[in-house]
């Protein structure tokens, strides 16, 4: 069955290579013209809820137009198990058989489509059955029939049941972006050598177990944050932008197949308390992708509705809202264009027993005992070296997450964030336990930026905010109870080569002398960040770099840039590499950088900024389960590997607010209910 | 103590600030006038043999000027062990005193200075203690004391006694230059995803055991091949070019104090078999650190010379010369200005018993029983692309082995080498073992030059290896007796960051037009070289692309180039991205991929090509102790891995050839001799 379903689309994949969806898709999931969604190969927790689409394309013109334009509208479609007997979707989930759903898209088959405006487009026709779930381990075969005779086959595998809870609590910290190469250039920042040994060392470097995690798209071999965060979360990747969601071909971004999240599971089987706390805007596909159920990671506004309100236009599995929600972006809260039907968001979270932080103060002294919502800026977060370092950056923003004039004031940084939420979690969450991610994400901002010296600042906050989360737990005598997770989402690819020489290069007035200022190998010399710089004090702690404006500084960069100049050296200022100029190009900014030289740019010349890269990133596990984290494996088994530790893989469906105390766990209103 | 050192190193240090060795260094590991060698924080295992030196210097002038340029030749030094009693040198190790040496070097202090051509020079007073021991695990301080009440203390660690064998077999596969960026882009090349799931995978992705190891060298942040995989042989960082010795300021490069390597270490411990396998000329500083002891990695020469008959200008461990040598670089074995004193090495070895092969169909036959050299080319063999796919690029070397003109024919390639040493190892080693190190070695020398694909195929070869050899180790039963590793010296800072659409790029006829054919994100679709092309077909086997050549290419790069041109996809020249003009400057070859986009450079422009840079490596492990190479740890510790693994960290002198069978395993001439 799986070779047959294979040579189908492999046969059919030939035949379309012209336009086999490189550059631009017809719809990533779907090589040929009946789309099955969720696609084959794709894995499930057993009874994770999750949303069925069949779309019957018909091309209107292109290289792949067929049948006038006019989609197959009797299409249907089986479901059986390991070979067994095929029973039509409806039947076999026990649903009334939905409203077929027509609509049209368009595409280009590649550039030189695109340069000539020629777009190509498609008519569909389609059904989705929503709400569904797979409760026995084993493998679905679903096959769609359409077009008289044309079939396209999934095959589904639904995992080992788990129905054990082996760790009480997951803390799962993201550092977005981050990669196993700036993890090692920010140890080389903070942490002194003598003769090549190390004196102290980073806290990841603590983990006993250290994993590889293949972070691609579903469609793309590199992926943005909104789908590797989906896949981390939920088991499923998905495609660009998208949140906990396989992408359909629909306009509306919000009626795509959803999928349960992790929290999802975890509140609807045991009733554990949860929650996010982030660097970035909350409403930031990380922390959205955790209750988020959007094509368009942008519907910032929707995003915050649902992870307070849970889905609105569906029935669907929801969380009851965060325990924790922390971060900035405040522009989703204040009443305002930027917030979900204009609505104040503080009052909305307040309403529903939400006490609200707009500040460090306030966050410190908020009850444990109550949910909690602190959001303590507008935007992101402003970076640790700017809010430790080089603090005029904060003056003149206009960020005060009150809505009013002028600068956020009494920032809190990610540890503060991040030990106030497991207070609060371990408090709420009780003898259920608690799940929080905790998510660094300028890491991935500045790498876009090429700020390296803030990326890397935020890494080694991350770093401390694990170190001291280690301490927290043990406090709280819940270490040994808790599997902590640190991993990425994606990489940049950044790698540092050698030392700078600034006052060599400053002193240098031509692009190509200045270049004589770089040290590689032998002439790289050792960390000089490390070293006392009489009267420089940040009081940053012993975790940080004693002086972040050495002489000799590293020299790093990536592969994929904008123009932009290299000056190397922490900027004083934050990094813009490249501006857009009047043709609406990207151009080298003058203003960015102003001493360095120029490198010309890799990238389209319309992106001003790095993009993300295909490497594998680093995944550290400490606590219950830890040893399953080893190796190398895909991203969706991070999921999978967390969901069996929390013991969120059962064969019956566990149903929330069923009444009775008879289901797993202690949590009230939970009852498993038998299914067929 | 320890505090100690240290305060007293960091003082000079702040002291020395103006010149404390960043470009350029007076000697790295010396940070003060007096220098230990071995320096502070040194490991050793328990009766590794190494030697001692003590440097005195007194510079002439410069910024450090001292004693009118006389170096203190009445310097004493002690040893004392975790805080006891303190006793000179040469009586605790029962040597007499040696001859005092005296020399004269010269460095520049920064930049400025080497433009000014101002070296400062150094007198040099010196002692060597050669040849000897620490036997029991501890801490031991030694102390130079010199110019009248100036001291330098360092500190030894003898780490913990490992006498057991746990492994019997030791396989340590070696991809120079290899990081998990180019291991995940390689796996995009060969390996198919079907809706984000791989349908089949590296042999690397089912090691249960994945680390990460540190990589850098003791006195720069960059290691060079040399001095890392003396850290991995030996458990001692060195400097760049350095081999088995840690540097001393002397000039001659065959005089430095050594330590003993882990083939030395386990020949004169258990009479082991071993052997090492490149696709470097086997001078090259990766295979050639198992036996070299060189400050200069270019002596090469001598290097063959030492694999075969051991360190001749001092009394020094040795190993009998390697069981199995398989690489290339004839140029160092024909009789000639190569080889070591003019001498036929062929001939050299032959004379000692070896089979020696010019061919894969020599090497297929040679015996399994003898022990065995093989040298296919002249230079470095030919990477896998070139052997396999594009083939007319090896029609035109002069590389035949025998010295003949015309290029080498027949040869093998590095799956082909490993297997037929397994099989000799297997065969020679038989109840005492063997330990075999495989290096990869044209994934960094490809890397240097800017060719991607060319690294990412001899990447595939390794991977192809790796699989090859789990399968034989289980045809000779020993799969479960032996320990493979399989890691990296150091990284290139390349990364994928999307697709070019190769058509669209070539159409284009402006640089920055060019850049448009680049896609990112959801443009960079899945890899195309998983996909069949007809007529395209190179018989490479399962784990290789099926198409080189696809029309969507990958995008990648690295941060630290000479100035290039970069066009995407497979060259089929290899590639020179940079030569040296008329000033002695590098810029672009018009040559080399003539249809690309000039980038221009981030190195000094002398560079012609990349260099390595700093991240940590990824350490794979299968077999017994696999469960030590987890987390994150320096590169010495591989060796301290494996060697407690082999059971080679004895607290007493296991001496080769003493007659008698008393000794550990089944040596005949090996016997154990008490110490005091």
């Amino acid at each position: 069955m799986l070779l047959n379903a294979h040579a189908v689309a492999l046969c059919l994949a030939a035949s379309l290579s012209a336009v086999s969806g490189q550059t631009f898709q017809r719809l990533g999931t779907c090589p040929d013209l009946g789309c099955v969604i969720p696609p084959d190969q794709q894995d499930f927790l057993p009874g994770q809820e999750f949303d069925i689409r069949f779309e019957i394309h018909a091309p209107k013109n292109g290289s792949e137009a067929f049948n006038n334009g006019v989609p197959d509208d009797k299409f249907s479609a089986t479901i059986a198990k390991d070979g067994g007997k095929a029973r039509s979707i409806a039947e076999f989930f026990k649903l009334s058989e939905p409203a077929l759903e027509k609509w049209t898209f368009s595409w280009f088959e590649d550039l030189f489509a695109r340069d000539a405006k020629t777009p190509s487009v498609v008519n569909v026709a389609s059904k989705a059955y929503r709400r569904v779930a797979l409760y026995a381990p084993g493998t679905y075969t679903v096959t769609l029939s359409y077009y008289s005779g044309k079939t396209t086959t999934a095959e589904w595998t639904v995992r080992p049941l788990a129905t054990k809870k082996k760790a009480k609590n997951v803390i799962f910290f993201i550092g977005d972006g981050m990669t196993t190469n700036m993890i090692t250039a920010a140890r080389l920042l903070a942490h002194k050598t003598v003769n090549g040994r190390y004196q102290s060392h980073l806290a990841l470097d603590d983990f006993p177990v250290v994993g590889h995690q293949m972070t691609h798209s579903i469609d793309s071999f590199i992926t943005d944050s909104a789908n590797s965060a989906t896949a981390l979360y939920s088991g499923h990747k998905s495609s660009v932008n998208a949140l906990g969601v396989y992408a359909d071909s629909s306009p509306d971004p919000l009626d795509d197949p959803k999928f349960e999240t992790i929290v999802e599971l975890l509140h609807r089987i045991w009733g554990s308390a949860w929650g996010a706390v982030s660097t970035a805007f909350i409403a930031d596909a990380t922390p959205a992708a955790l209750t988020a159920h959007s094509r368009l990671r942008s519907t910032y506004g929707v995003l915050v509705d649902q992870a307070l309100n849970g889905v609105q236009n569906y029935s669907w599995t929801g969380t009851g809202g965060p325990d924790v929600y922390f971060g900035t972006g405040a522009e989703q809260f204040l009443a305002g264009p930027g917030s979900y039907q204009g609505k104040d968001y503080y009052a909305e979270f307040a309403k529903k027993g939400y006490s609200v932080s707009l500040n460090k103060t306030s966050l410190a002294a908020a009850p444990n005992d109550k949910r909690a919502l602190g959001i303590f800026c507008k935007s992101n977060l402003p970076v640790w070296l700017d809010r430790n370092v080089f603090t005029d950056n904060m003056a003149s923003a206009k960020n005060d997450p009150s809505g009013a004039d002028g600068p956020a004031k009494d920032l809190p940084g990610l540890k503060d964030m991040t030990l106030k939420a497991i207070d609060v979690l371990h408090k709420r969450g009780g003898k259920n336990g608690f799940f929080l991610m905790s998510e660094a994400a300028s890491i991935d901002k500045q790498m876009h930026a090429l700020d390296y010296d803030r990326a890397l600042g935020d890494l080694l906050e991350l770093d401390d905010t694990v170190r001291a989360t280690m301490k927290k737990l043990e406090e709280l005598g819940i270490l040994d109870d808790t599997l902590v997770v640190v991993s990425a989402d994606h990489g940049h690819g950044f790698d540092v080569f050698g030392s700078s020489d600034t006052k060599y290069f400053a002193a240098q007035t031509d692009d190509r002398a200045k270049r004589e200022a770089i040290g590689v190998y032998q002439n790289s010399g050792l960390s000089q960040y490390t070293t006392p710089k009489p009267g420089v004090s940040y009081g940053t702690g012993a975790n940080f770099p004693l002086n972040w404006d050495p002489r000799y500084v590293i020299a790093g960069g990536q592969g994929a840039n904008p123009d932009h100049r290299e000056q190397y050296g922490v900027g004083h200022k934050p990094r813009e590499p490249a501006k857009v100029g009047a043709n609406g190009e990207a151009y080298v900014n003058n203003e960015d950088r102003p001493n360095g030289f120029v490198v010309n740019g890799t990238l389209p010349t319309g992106d001003t900024q790095g993009v993300h890269s295909l490497t594998d990133v680093p995944v550290y596990a400490r606590g219950p389960c830890q040893e399953a984290f080893g190796g190398t494996y895909s991203n969706i088994d991070v999921f999978f590997k967390m969901a069996g530790c929390l013991g969120l893989g059962w064969g019956k469906n566990v149903t929330e607010g069923a009444g009775g105390a008879d289901g797993p766990g202690c949590h009230p209103k939970r009852a498993t209910v038998e299914l067929p």
